[in-house]
């Protein structure tokens, strides 16, 4: 059993070519006994991107605050609180921050997909 | 690939005797093809709970809105927005409303378990 709050973990901030002020952290994984999924937070500053990328695993993620888009099917969709998004394996994707604020959501992978 | 927002998707309403006022909404799960678990999302009025029981399989658990509380190992612990929560197969465990606002969070599977 396990219970948090996402900021009583430090998160680990993300900026390289591909990845523009994201802060993951992972809430549910391996390390409670997580026997088939992991969820990660994420926060995302103004202006800031996930990677356009593709792998194997699937993603189920959940809009917590701000607004956003996702980028698949080779365009941008808009995301708000609440807003549930999947993204099947081997399916192009990238998420974004479109506003002046913080925009966080959760994101699920398998447990075969690394944590973070 | 699915994009939606949990208002976007009928609510199954529970109220029995062992459920209070829950709504309860499944977001990503088999119609999407979600292979391994499903994404499920539940609001809950004031004075509204879920059942106490258990079962084998996991929840992962996530505060979206509200204030509330859960109990596990023989007490409740107190929940609010960003709360996370992972409950191991086969331990007792229950949700409930402690405000006077609608409580909601997301809750999600494995795929072999009930969606709903």
């Amino acid at each position: 059993m396990k219970i948090t709050h996402y900021n009583e973990i430090l998160p680990v901030t993300m900026n390289n070519d591909l990845v523009k002020d994201v802060a993951g952290r992972v809430l549910i994984g391996q390390e409670e006994g997580a026997p088939n999924f992991c969820m990660r937070f994420f926060e995302m500053g103004p202006g800031g991107y996930t990677p356009k990328h593709t792998h194997d695993w699937e993603h189920e993620v959940f809009v917590h605050q701000g607004n956003g888009e996702v980028f698949v099917d080779a365009k941008w969709h808009p995301l708000s609180p609440g807003s549930a998004i999947f993204v099947p394996p081997n399916v192009v994707h990238q998420f974004k921050n479109t506003s002046e604020k913080i925009f966080t959501f959760i994101c699920l992978v398998p447990s075969k997909a690394p944590e973070l």
